[in-house]
């Protein structure tokens, strides 16, 4: 099939999303791939494959490469004399801002470009970390007691220590800080609020069962990944993050009980369902004394969780032939012409 | 003072949104006004001051006009050999679907164009009606208790009648319907589907007192408008509700005693802090046995509430200047340097 893989960003996570485009390139290796770059100064550039290597990008030499400006159904290439359209099915793979913040997928809705990825309204409830405990509270999802704290108010916090500090609005760990004692909150409150003006605090449960699960629907069923039980450090910071972006090789199924798995999964139809349509996620979840919490939702998972499922590219295929599109409105202008009319015009 | 108005869009509302347009061109003499117009192709037109009138658009003609394209802090009107930037401050004036869902706001912060109107997120949070009572939930908001029905699943309500069936994604009272008992029910929730797959039910309160509240805030500090108490009907249907969208005259400041203003706007700081900044909204208000419950919240509130301003042009100024602008990632590829480093290329 083919694949346009959309990438880069304005985000402090750019440079991961190269990364993730990278290596979805060798997963997806057989599909007919484009690439677009969306640099940091949201111009886009179609990205020969050859040159999908990260010093392309670091060296600027993206910028000698065709210039993309979006149009109806395409991004478009403007020579002198003619155009070409680059159409098709893309695969939102910005990461952090731009990427999951509902910004891209406002762009490709409203130019009608068909795009696996999250759609504005879920969007905002995953990379806001307030609005994800907002969702969990009206759809009966358990998440971790928080508070939350802005820059001009943040004296006190309630939470007894140890803590764990995170912007609101930022993936991939950046910002975030565990905190034992009251000595070390103001230099982890600093290094948050230098990301966002809104930070929140949550209990620290050291030695958590945490696992992960990555799914989607397609013509209205369900389809899991494995369930993966990550990494046992107190958590990634971001440069182990960045390399955990390219990872491609199949994980071990974490030893849950069939009843977990099913919790799981349970929690996760409740997260998905009339919200993250179109879009292959990854839920983070603890296990507290055997009842299920949400963590937090990848709605654009590094390299897109590809290590979680048995067969990525059938995922990915089935997931493409099944995406939602906007229904728009069509105008008449019957008030319009009824009210000339009443007025004798 | 420069303003250009953002109005049209792919909407149930488009035709509104055209009377909006033409009503702020009156109020708003004085400014050097321009007019964008996006048609339900999403096209845009610059449309000539002299031809701001409803005909232009119900007869095709604003198609002979100058199309434009969105680019980096304006938008652009091509020619053979040049082209002419149309920048400075916008007001998106887009009501329902594109304007208010979050989609105008995307497009708009991606170029980085300024603009007086919701961003991303609040427009999801005012957009659609579920999402506005978890606003209310989190925030410590009344709201009126609701129940939610699909169009895959909507055999009983739990509300005792009357109750009130209105699409959860739409405003200006397109698709709603009042229901005194069961054997309208069906017939209100036709009507209601055939606008969206999702639709609310909340009880119906005969009589209930109404009060609507505009403002905004700039600078750190919040300006409001009178108070209105609006028209006594049932509720406005879409044929009345298009003619109060041209709505230019002052109205009376409803009589309500300092205490329920109070409260009125405290209820209205907790809907806008931290969310709503960038936008002139109107907040309808029911005050139950002393209480007040938000109704809904308008972030492009028809003809921008002009009416309830005493001072309207200064109201415009002052928000124009004190427009947030999205904070945008750098990046330094330290990570991408680093691992080419180590990797000892």
């Amino acid at each position: 099939m083919k694949l346009t893989i959309l990438f880069g960003g304005a985000s402090f996570e750019h440079e991961i999303s190269i990364v993730s485009a990278i290596t979805l390139k060798q997963k997806l290796s057989g599909f007919e791939l484009s690439f677009i770059f969306c640099d940091q100064d949201h111009t886009f550039y179609l990205i020969e494959p050859s040159k999908m290597k990260a010093v392309t990008f670091s060296k600027g030499e993206h910028k000698k490469m065709a210039k993309l400006s979006l149009s109806h159904g395409a991004f478009v290439q403007k020579g002198l004399f003619s155009s070409v359209e680059h159409g098709g099915v893309f695969l939102n793979l910005i990461h952090g801002a731009d990427g999951e913040d509902g910004t891209i997928a406002a762009l490709l809705d409203f130019f009608s470009i068909k795009y696996i990825g999250p759609r504005i309204d879920a969007s905002v409830f995953s990379y806001d970390k307030r609005y994800t405990k907002w969702l969990c509270d009206a759809r009966g999802i358990k998440s971790l007691k928080y508070e939350e704290l802005s820059l001009k108010e943040h004296n006190n916090i309630k939470t007894p220590y140890p803590v764990i500090v995170k912007p609101s609005r930022l993936g991939s760990s950046i910002g975030v800080s565990i905190v034992k004692e009251e000595g070390e909150l103001d230099y982890a409150l600093d290094s948050a609020f230098e990301f966002d003006s809104s930070v929140i605090v949550e209990p620290f449960i050291n030695g958590v069962k945490e696992y992960n699960l990555a799914g989607f629907s397609a013509d209205g069923k369900f389809y899991f990944s494995i369930v993966e039980e990550p990494h046992k450090e107190e958590f990634l910071d971001f440069e182990k993050k960045y390399m955990d972006f390219s990872r491609s090789e199949q994980v071990l199924k974490a030893e849950v009980s069939k009843e977990l798995e099913t919790k799981l999964r349970v929690n996760f139809e409740k997260v998905y369902k009339d919200l993250f349509e179109g879009a292959l996620i990854r839920c983070d979840f603890f296990v507290i004394e055997g009842e299920v919490y949400l963590n937090e939702i990848n709605p654009i998972p590094g390299s897109m969780a590809n290590y979680l499922f048995e067969d990525f590219k059938g995922s990915i295929e089935l997931l493409s032939n099944s995406l939602p599109h906007a229904k728009r409105a069509r105008v008449n202008y019957d008030y319009i012409h009824s009210i000339s009319k009443a007025k004798g015009k």
